[in-house]
């Protein structure tokens, strides 16, 4: 019996390991093909602000980007590339006009954050799980469903065009 | 000389008492005189962001909001009047487009932040120090320098259109 158990544990650690090992895409062996983040990285709302920004166009949100202590400590220091660990989160919410504060302000003036919109974005460094992306997987979620992979195939070519920086637009603001 | 020092500790705490209860106006007696903020609120870098936002006009700035963990508490719990020691902090910075952003969605439509602009504000929540306006302090300050006294004069009275919220603009940015 005892060795039965042995046994069975072994299979599944091994189990484990292999699941580890396999891209998500299934395609064990072919290195170059991409893997995705597939949970959405808890607590991410309460890291601390890197920046802010704002899309026009189809996008049109206000958008915020927040980064794990990690994050936060290599923006800091001017660390490139960014450590293993580093997680950097897109929030983004309807770009609206407030009326209330326009009001006040007694001009149209004022842009504030509607409902969330445009799902949330990550980027998740580890050079080797995600080492076809430059060290990167990316994730979008939409409601806290993840994005499928003809989405996901989209972030890294626009990313890779920003090489000085190890592949992240956003800046720190201080 | 034991009785001595008793009487130094009494008048210096007595001191202290009047000194804690003369608004920074030097108008003792007049509880009407609104006193102001005048320190900055340590680490409010690291607070949590509460929203963000894009003022037009005079401005032209990207804002966030943060706040300190009483303030974030308060919001997510619906807590109003917000309780004594909330402390929300409006950062802002120059509204830039992004020629950067821009080349890579191949169109002009990213606005991100620039240098800091336009200062760095707080709202701190006593309600009995802040008595005469509202129950809050408010301050402003540019590179450091706090605000003087015309331009601090300035908050109160449009905030205080603002009475649903406790006299807050920003609502909570999920």
């Amino acid at each position: 019996m005892k060795r039965i158990t042995f046994l069975l544990v072994a299979v599944v650690a091994l189990a484990g390991v292999v699941a580890y090992m396999t891209p998500a895409s299934g395609q064990a062996g072919q290195e170059a093909a991409p893997i995705f983040v597939t949970e959405i990285p808890p607590g991410y709302r309460d890291w601390r602000l890197i920046s802010v920004a704002h899309e026009e166009g189809d996008l049109n949100d206000l958008r915020a980007i927040l980064g794990n202590d990690i994050a936060i400590k290599a923006y800091r220091e001017g660390q490139l590339p960014f450590p293993d660990g580093t997680i950097i989160a897109r929030l983004a919410w309807s770009y609206d006009p407030s009326e209330e504060n326009n009001k006040v302000f007694g001009r149209p003036q004022s842009f504030v954050a509607g409902p969330p919109k445009n799902g949330v974005q990550f980027m998740v460094k580890d050079s080797r799980k995600y080492a076809s992306t430059g060290g990167w997987g990316f994730a979008h979620f939409d409601d806290g469903t993840p994005a499928d992979e003809a989405v996901l195939n989209t972030c890294f070519p626009c990313h890779a065009a920003i090489k000085a920086r190890d592949l992240v637009f956003t800046r720190y603001a201080p």
